[in-house]
């Protein structure tokens, strides 16, 4: 292991009806909410009347901010900023996912000086301080609910920011599984790309003795590849969806990397991907990653894809190279996000030839050098966009 | 799963010359500090000497209280208590392992009251302040690091009781693997027992799905298998303290179980045989934990038993019944606690017949029924304590 300092104050507050805690965690901080979600699905699905009832019971004044969308836009966070500001909010709700969630945590730093977010977010200046954010999971996937990271993107410059501040770590969050249930299938099968992506990219690494943490990142990857397919068909199945909700915050709250820095270069492709085109960040991810695996896969690092091949994947060695075996997992994760139903070409989201170059400039212009487990470039960056056509 | 609450704000800092870190993290607190410790071999092998060069550096004004013992007394804690009153002290820096941690925690609440700190740890009163704390490990065990418990020992009343309060989380636990390297062969074997014990008492509940716990369980208690006798042989070997340090932590920072409590029987049991005879706490529970688990098993609750003994212990299941394969199982972890030389019996430790009832009318004041897998009584207690002779 690497030296490592792990700290995450986030208080889970996880299970059937535990929205019943919120009146009592908010009633600290204050009495002006600032409600933040996205497409007012929880309008429909009864969410957004239950969580008033209970912010009625400690006579919050509520403020809504809505249409947070996907990949959240540096627009939409200044907006809610400046409503922040007019409205004097003492605490921000998150209600959504990654997007909203991660929206608020720059909310949160944003509000709270003059400086503009974008500075915060690429560091020119540093936030000294933020409102205090709670979270009401609706999708699991990107466990923005239990680390202080966020990624918002600037249209104006077409770049997609991955950043974290201490002050960003939300105080609580609250997790019914039962509140994923009208999730839609394609959302959910992205979810389990997005949380295996996120086991993934913490996987590949190259220090040394981490037996427990590459156990715990097997047994997440294990059981969405076991209960995934099930939960597709069943999508009111508590136990399928209370055990995504809990993999999708285990694999996002520092824990799985205790010790070593995962590799991320597939996230950052993405990134650049999705500057260019507003493609769902999952999807990109489950066409992307299996290709960077095959790109960086060669015979003098095969040990940690054989491990997943035969420890996921139950992928047999007899007989087999390491190399063989690790190839072998890969096209055993293709299969399974294929038979889930995520796309596998960047061509099924009308991405052609004639993007690669302005992708590849992002990418190079976003980072010129990136990836941990293996060092990539710009060219690298265009073969796995050309095999991911 | 059950409804959970998880919330854990101790700022873990991991790994080699960590120890840099204690003057940032203290100087937020105060100048004068009282440092806690055992009896005296931090003065042997060097890190009482690293740690005063630290606070050093930040001028801190340092009181010793040495000598705290294990399985800590009341009468321990009091003193160090009043010593903090009289100094006026800031902040309470623990170095050693569970026992230190444990009363440094008491003190803490202690000090900041003029009730009796052993009616705040039996809960007549509730305390509503504490004095921060800091830790240095030197012993991988108890994981009291990172979580809010303590155990401590009243001889008054020959009552050892477990407690814990919101108050009582550790602000940082600095964990230098390289610090437990001069911990004696036989103090190794039982924090090797007393971690495993540990996951075991998580490991059996009547919670419905929980697989990925389940993983991390065994995935700790695999590894401490394969290790630990290595270790043995090998006591500098930096990889083998380094995962038995983080696997202390995780065997009770409250992650491996998350959604549902464990059993906790055979530490209630122990505490009750160590009220008595005040004996190692891991030598009492490498007695009796084999013993609980052969009094509970039975044909209705074989699942757990028989998980454990097929991914843990390797158990093959071919051609035998779920109870016999729980039974080998049960064998399996008896002779590997053997083979790392922890006591087997009772009379280890001079603990005969004469004692059994004595030991079985303690268990049964501090708790009528006990054990959340399978409630006990009084006869049970002494059923287990006689296997266990």
């Amino acid at each position: 292991m690497d030296n490592f300092t792990f700290h995450n104050p986030v208080k889970l507050i996880f299970g059937k009806d535990q929205l019943a805690a919120l009146p009592g965690e908010i009633s600290t901080y204050g009495k002006k909410v600032l409600l933040l979600y996205g497409g007012g699905s929880i309008k429909k699905n009864g969410i957004y009347d239950a969580i008033m009832e209970e912010l009625g019971k400690i006579n919050a004044e509520t403020v809504e901010f809505s249409g947070i969308e996907p990949n959240p836009k540096l627009s939409t966070v200044r907006q809610a900023v400046d409503r922040c500001k007019q409205e004097k909010i003492d605490f921000l709700l998150a209600v959504g996912g990654g997007s909203v969630i991660d929206a608020a945590k720059a909310v949160a730093i944003g509000a709270k000086t003059d400086t503009d977010v974008w500075d915060l977010i690429t560091k020119k200046e540093r936030p000294t301080d933020a409102l205090p954010c709670g979270t009401i999971v609706t999708i699991a996937s990107a466990g923005s609910e239990m680390n202080a990271s966020s990624v918002i993107t600037n249209w104006e410059t077409k770049e997609k920011r991955g950043w974290a501040s201490s002050f960003t770590y939300p105080k609580f969050s609250i997790l019914d599984p039962t509140f994923t249930y009208s999730v839609p299938r394609e959302q959910t099968a992205f979810g389990i790309v997005d949380i295996m992506a996120h086991v993934l990219e913490n996987y590949f690494h190259h220090a040394s003795n981490t037996p427990v943490q590459d156990g715990l990142c097997e047994t997440i990857l294990k059981d969405l590849v076991k209960t995934g397919p099930g939960l597709l068909h069943d999508p009111e199945n508590y136990q399928y969806r209370e055990t995504m909700m809990l993999n999708a915050v285990l694999a996002r709250n520092g824990m799985l990397n205790m010790g070593y820095k995962g590799d991320w270069a597939t996230h950052d492709l993405e990134h650049a991907v999705s500057a260019i085109h507003d493609i769902p960040h999952a999807g990109g991810i489950a066409i992307l990653f299996p290709n960077w695996m095959k790109h960086v896969l060669d015979e003098t690092n095969t040990e940690r894809f054989a491990q997943l091949a035969v420890r996921v994947f139950e992928v047999s060695s007899e007989g087999k190279s390491d190399y063989d075996v690790a190839l072998a997992g890969i096209n055993q994760l293709r299969a399974f996000w294929n038979r889930i139903g995520t796309p596998e070409k960047l061509s099924d989201y009308g991405i052609t030839e004639n993007d690669m170059e302005a992708i590849a400039d992002k990418s190079a212009a976003a980072k010129p050098e990136y990836g941990k487990f293996k060092k990539l470039t710009r060219q690298d960056s265009l073969r796995i966009l050309r095999a991911s056509l």
